[in-house]
């Protein structure tokens, strides 16, 4: 058994509004220190197989396909031993 | 400079919906392997300070208060030098 820990975080150059909005509330809560906020997915895939060179591929493509808007989101995953 | 990255999940006992929906997604795409999906937030805060140990204590508070609904999440989150 494998498991994928998929982040998927915003494109740099793309308004981050719910990141924002955390900011201000954080600087609003006295939390001065805080200069950005970025709010992302955290994805958590458990997949049975121990391919890990196909697993590598499949989960590439599930995010392209499914689980990211590559279109303004990037991503990165890490695959470990379940 | 410091940056922290939260790993926000859902509580194991608690139902992942969005989790549920993204995995019969992707079997219907073909991927059968996929024997669990649990999605959560990955937030990146960047902070003006170098004390890691002030640091420490005040995103752990960020999240209790703000970044976190402590009732059905959980949280861990790293500190690095930016």
């Amino acid at each position: 058994m494998l498991k994928a820990a998929v982040y998927v975080t915003m494109k740099q150059n793309v308004l981050d509004p719910q990141g924002k909005a955390s900011q201000e509330a954080l600087k609003a809560l006295g939390y001065e220190e805080v200069s950005s906020v970025r709010i992302g997915k955290y994805i958590e895939l458990k997949l049975d197989t121990n391919n890990r060179a196909e697993a590598e591929e499949r989960v590439k493509a599930m995010c392209e396909q499914l689980l990211v808007n590559t279109v303004v989101e990037d991503y990165r995953f890490e695959l470990t031993e379940e």
